[in-house]
């Protein structure tokens, strides 16, 4: 099945050893970005995914495509150009001590990039999904432009549209997002986010306090009403993160379908690497809505496989549709496979 | 104290930085299985262990007696020959994310080995005990017969004959396992395995399900009965592991024999790697029953280091006997010792 | 330009720091295989290279793909399933310590596979240029029938055809090898391979003596045209190692069109990897014939591209044309590119 | 601020990837020492630091010397000259396996070194405070007479001293030890050490039983009363650590003022590296007692900043004031900083 | 002695184990920049090195000034602030395969800040030298700006001036290099650049060809006296590398007093790493006429310098005074100091 | 055939990535000593080889016994006690650059025993030759006199003797060295030693200067001749070295029986590691000598044995007698062994 994302995927720098940022003397060097995480966990699930962005013609921006040409994404619709690959340096946190991002991202390919430099009728042609995220409108108007263009193209193709809100506040301001992100919500069908993106990129006041560990499903099931009723969702879903510590964490998730609010089972989670954790979700989802039986499934699917993500260094979610069924119906006991 | 052990060592390939297996540019390499284990084991405890075995005589297969002379292990029966050693690829699981295990194992050196090749008077000379597992049995005809005529040598020899049932789903079927394991069960003395094993190598009943964590005592004190009563056993024992994640694990064992039951104390263990920790648990018991005053002493001994290898890499158990009894004996502080 | 290969694709397994394999606690992990090399050559060159094989389901045979994909091969028609996947161990050799390797690649999944397991009409089909070696037939009589499956339908489709004959004493005798190949002759096109080679698989006598570093042009030319005479033969083209030591070569190459000899210029190589130069040289060359103006143009692009090989790690040569156009047209002076 | 520390800077040998000894063939090369430590966490909070010591004019002491100039520590007044640096191995522990470390330190320049190559009054001019600890009159005669040269100018001076007690049983015994120490307590203003210390080196009888991890506030309090009346110190302080395994530690503090105890809030840690964590507190309870408001939040941050130290490779403790006064307020939820 | 440097310090990333940039997926970390590599030297000869420039107040800014500061540089005239450091990417070469560079420098701190950022009076108060390249004023029109501002400031303050030319063809023309460049020799004593540097920044016709690795000695001696007439230099000096290879470089140097020209000697050179060469000669050259006793011995010390520059990985010459001497005094044996 | 060595074995730590001592924070862990290299090769080539030596009973002791028992080597006369192992930090030099070696080996275990620690009479049984070198007496007076004990016992028990002179003048002077040494020779069949070492532990006055890498044969002939006739030495044999770079050397040896001088053939080397060249040399020597048809054969063998040794990392050989006979009987060519 055709299924398109849209966005942007970086360079990313760890120091190597889980060393803080002044002990490096060697970066491990993966690429990722929300859409393109998203990518690739559909091809892994068996679909045709394409990944829509704009690199440099070098050998950096080239790595970052055969990343994603090593599992399986289609990567013909990423235009060729432009000066630079944005970057970030990831710091890994181990218990109390938390994990640092430090963008670098300013001014590259596909945030100088016009709509115009993208064939949008080639890229929606048959396909059957397109996702995004509150990421591509904020790295700069151009973004905000490109990403219009293609929801405006997705919907004239008949193609459902899923977001991840995933407020960035070093890219913009709450005021900044809202003015964008409303208006997209017109072309949405399955929106993605926690009560503080709610909050910051549509405006809708939440409860509970993130910092402390506690959720709020009384806010949420509220928020998430509001925003259905506003815009007219079909799904309104979010991952439920419980911030025990940088090492382990509480895991579940929420779904609306507009009737009913569904909750995932709870998984405790070792971390080895937490970035993606999101984008994983929301591949899943994808995936979960498209094949599995009912919204709840699909939430299980989608929780199920973002839980593994956090056990997988590196951006990706490199699991597949069985793996992640497995730990769904209840296996979670890590018996070793011979 | 001469102390033999039989079986294939093999090649272990694993993902470096405990990647999975598609991310992985590296492999760190080490050598084992389930006898040459053992036999590090006894020698780190003080014992002349011997291992047999057939290797290739290239570099590979030396590379895999050169793990075990430096560890003090005697190497001389190891006959040397034949085309390849056996391989599998381990990767590394973490949190709810399984370890998995690829065997590339058919027609290794010993697998293709015949009786006649070895030297079994010589082996088994002045030897005290020896110890074989389920493994060897079943990675062919050949291997069968090389058991049977060991396990007849060494009671030729007047030697204690221990035997770990291990069942690999993976090398043959449970009316196989049967056939061949029933009828070398009469020459066994030590008897160790699980529910599991129990039931598809000799055909016991069992309760309870281990892919729940959950642990049937009254069900293995059955079982243990049963086969005490069928086989004649002096000592029949098992560990018992609680399988919370692949990050930790729960872990005590139970030794009857013939009279009583002995539980051990129970180890809540964070996992490096539990690749080893039932040989590891052998290896303790054998030396256990050697130097200890009672069975349950020798439990606790074998329990506490089978504990201490799932902290280490590799297959081999790297603990002198002195760090097991301090661990057997109650201090599981993990303070540094200066 | 659709261009096909055939063949076998290995796990390579070399010690890491280029230590020798008795010390090794480590190993570097690519795949590679002469008519995989060859398509990533291709690849890289711009052409829509298809590499046809069979691999196993497990992640190791994923692996594999992987690393083609990530190159822009395409691998759609290799098919998955079988046991295992062939290695082979490469220790890196230096100054007069020569390189080893050793082979574990019986009864690999291609070795064992049918003709029947291929859709030979939808490989071909568009295709412009097929690549074998005289390794694929030297793996198993089954891999011999699929060479020639693949050989007849390339013809079917009017598909130029070429060879590598690569004669591997490990797998077959002079009398097998001449038996198989000399049969397969009749469908080749461009036939690539040196003295040895032209000895051992098609019975010509050769001069020189390849272990004292001393080239025969005299004896190259005559055996040549033998050749082109025998087999009727488009191109006759051959690499000429002068192996001063496991650190350096001197490197060039010859091509006989039926008429003229053409000898490239010579290069002197500090090594790096030199597995898979041979196969460099063998990309290098159709892409020569494809698209430059003469058999000598073609010749210098070829010899370029095979002595950059040997400056990088791993079997596939991961230059783009352009770097190799700079080098056959001179500037091999090393200084930096920024 | 001007503050100085005086002691033994050592190579510290670790294997790596968390290896036992016998399994390595790589180090990680780090440099620390207890009052070098200490310089490092008042560097980091923004003091003007000194470490005054002896190394060798060779590469490896250049080397030591280095990896305190990076961090900003001033090292003027470290002397040059004699044979070789102490040297201690570390083992890293995991779970039920403790940390072990060997001693190499034995005639290491600055235990053969006298005072009078110091140069105390540049030393000591201008600066505001003084830390040493038990380990330095330890290590030779030679540095107990050090020792009490550099208390003696440093009261000259006006500066004030604190003392880490740190008992080292291979060093010296509880006579030789208390002889020494009970003499310089004439000096100290502010006195950090664990019953076990106060015991070994000042002769006070402790309660309760470390290697149980039971913590015996009363006992505690009763003997920092005496120590308090017994020397006159304005602070007595000790970190509370309960040794769960090698992998998990409970951590908290306690501080007595003369008037009142007062008990920080505890920490459950995962442990990345404990050693140094005893120094990090003695770091941040120097800066905490010359910056914050009160022993109880000077107490806070010093805890705070030791907690984090157990996640950070290394013996020295890299964190700046913000990051710890984050978690001293209460933020421990690991969240990821963007 | 004081001595000022002022320009970019950037962030170093290259492929781990010399690997091309699509293969790798780990990068060495290392800071370095051609002012900041002189300062380095000069601090090892002994020097008060102060690198002028400014960074951001991120880590990845402290990680640079913590690799000066390690070798004690004096870095307290960087100013903090701004968004980004400069990043290049190195891919290391091997024999006929160059090393390649990526830059993505624009807008980096240094590049956005202005001349009244710095405090001129305080920086060259004292100083004895003030050395910068044609870099700084190529990356933008503000750094041009400073690079003028440090010039006029140093000559107020008496201090000697050199420059290396250093042409950056993706900075900016030669038509924008002379504009800047020729307006800046009016401040500069000593003049450091090769033919090409010396026809694109100051607009003096060379000859020779040096992609053919062939040296034009007339030619040189031809334009050095042009330049010496047209700016009055005292000096004028060149390396003159002849590039056999990635792999293998001869090297040598000449300098220029108005008078005579003096000829170094060659080396042959293994290159490990030749990165900073040019500045290894610069930061040599300083120290030679500052401390050596004519033209001609400078010329020799700098020389040997950077010889050993390209022997050691990293932009840095980790040599000290005594090692560069051993080797300009002809001891090139390379035989085992113990 | 039983061939005794006794000295002392040292931790060798030496950067990662052939680093300069100041970069490193990792060192790669060897250990080696001049007579445990030639126990290595000698076990190499398939004699029952014995080191004798002291070493603590901890960790690191235990390492360097493990890396003896992994290759073969003959333990069980090491004695386990005392406080330290030697160690020698190596960083590798590489061009110009030479390697340099720091040593930290006072007061180990080996330098503090006593000749009555060892038990000679079990240790020279059924012995056929006895191996030291002159570094042994030289590292202290306890020393010198355990050579002397050793020397004694071998000769009661018939056994040959070999020395390598080895002078070291970090560990004495020439008169020291001539006293113990000169005496010593007594009981010496085979002595090894260059022209530098024939000066300076035996008196003899050398011509040539081997920092010119000028090989001065008239010279050492004289010599030879010397030693021959005072000390009635079978056998005089020497490497002949010549020093271009640390990365290139010119490598031929020469032995005089008394009647007639043989020089072997020259390699050109590649260094990769060139510790215990010297040591591999002698072991060669002694198998050449115990099992080769002339002098001229033992020689061949020798140098083509330690010829190899320099393209491997580590103090030991690790290459088998026919790895080593191949080159000898002339093929450098370095082709790959498949």
């Amino acid at each position: 099945m055709k299924i398109v994302t849209l966005g942007e995927i970086m360079l990313r720098l760890s120091p190597v050893d889980k060393q803080r940022f002044v002990q490096a003397d060697g970066f491990d060097v993966v690429y990722g970005g929300g859409e393109a995480n998203v990518a690739v966990s559909l091809a892994n699930y068996g679909h045709d995914a394409y990944f829509v962005s704009k690199l440099p013609k070098h050998e950096i921006g080239q790595a970052a495509i055969n990343s994603l040409r090593k599992l399986g994404v289609h990567t013909e619709y990423i235009v060729r150009g432009g000066e630079r690959i944005g970057i970030y340096y990831l710091e890994h946190g181990a218990s109390m001590r938390p994990s640092k991002v430090i963008y670098d991202r300013t001014d590259s390919a596909i945030a100088l990039s016009k709509p115009e430099e993208y064939d949008w009728d080639a890229i929606f042609k048959d396909a059957k999904w397109f996702h995004f995220s509150g990421i591509t409108p904020a790295i700069s108007a151009q973004g905000a432009k490109i990403t219009k263009a293609a929801c405006i193209a997705a919907k004239k193709h008949g193609v459902t549209v899923s977001v991840d809100l995933n407020y960035r506040k070093k890219l913009w301001t709450p005021e900044q997002a809202q003015k964008v992100m409303r208006d997209l919500m017109q072309y949405v069908d399955v929106c993605i986010g926690n009560e503080e993106d709610a909050e910051l990129t549509l405006g809708f006041k939440p409860g509970g306090d993130v910092t402390k560990g506690v959720l709020d499903h009384k806010g949420y099931e509220r928020i998430f009403k509001e925003m259905q009723q506003t815009f007219g969702f079909k799904y309104v879903a979010t991952t439920l993160r419980e911030s025990h510590s940088a090492s382990d964490n509480g895991w579940s998730a929420l779904i609306y379908d507009g009737k009913s609010f569904y909750y995932s089972k709870s998984y405790d989670i070792r971390i080895v690497d937490r970035v993606g954790g999101g984008d994983a979700f929301s591949g899943g989802l994808i995936h979960g809505l498209l094949t599995k039986a009912n919204p709840g499934e699909a939430l299980e699917f989608a929780v199920a496989a973002s839980a593994l993500k956090h056990t997988i260094f590196g951006d990706y979610n490199l699991v597949d549709e069985k793996e992640v069924d497995t730990l769904a119906k209840g296996d979670a006991s890590g018996r070793v496979q011979r």
